[in-house]
């Protein structure tokens, strides 16, 4: 398949999809060498699972497919450009690169957060939406200390 | 229990679930009112899932426990400061706020690349290091259309 039928996939499941009103209304697929992987559509909703957007979901059934944590090869065809939650785990599952159709300043007009979100990550936690607290333990590093003296750990 | 006692058992968690070198050493809680609803802890490699960090595995246990995508009432409890994906997962899942021990920077000395990840999403596209590309599709905004039109919709 052409870069643009993939992409045209991911929009098709954006539509049929989200069409009862309960998933959201997003798409995306997981291809290799033209060749689809793995789908997803947004089902935060349906499965009460707030990190089921349509490209999480379709970077984990095509994880679970290769038997690997990392997608070395892989593009991501997106209905729509990525939240930053999305954008970071396409980083953590090294994919070689991703292809929308919709902005995310699209996606602000239909009524997600996506944009909120980007600019909330590009402050310091003082000034941010979130609360949030450090709390000194003096045994906070015990496990990163142990995981970089063990031989047998797996990195990622 | 107190927040301290909260982040100690995400610490505890980050610590006896990477002993072996399998799983990240990254733990996380959930708790509302002082009582824990989840427990996580990094399992990227063992479940070949590059979302599987502590705090998406956290949410997603707590949010299927309360049977909602959404957790107000209820704090993170993180044994690091969230990466990037897990904080965006964090205002998704419209908790609270969270609470951390370790920070970013550590998790960097442990060789984990979440500034490097933090940098790229402050990036506009041609910058950053993942290539990416918008493709104009005539039709790509007929689900959203179709959504805002809705009047069944989920929002989330």
């Amino acid at each position: 398949m052409t870069p643009r039928e993939l992409l045209q996939h991911a929009l098709t499941l954006s539509v049929q999809k989200s069409a009862s009103g309960e998933n959201g209304p997003f798409g995306a697929v997981v291809a290799r060498g033209g060749e689809i992987i793995s789908e997803g559509w947004n089902q935060v909703t349906q499965l009460h699972d707030p990190t089921a957007h349509a490209e999480i979901v379709a970077i984990r059934e095509a994880c679970r497919k290769l038997g690997s944590p990392h997608l070395h090869g892989c593009l991501l065809y997106a209905s729509c450009e990525p939240c930053p939650m999305c954008l970071a785990a396409i980083y953590w599952a090294h994919l070689d690169g991703v292809v929308y159709a919709n902005s995310s300043q699209e996606a602000q007009r239909a009524g997600f957060d996506d944009l909120r979100i980007y600019r909330e990550l590009t402050l310091d936690w003082p000034e941010r939406a979130l609360k949030a607290e450090r709390l000194v333990i003096d045994t906070a590093a015990e496990a990163f200390r142990a995981w970089s003296a063990n031989p047998n750990r797996v990195e990622y």
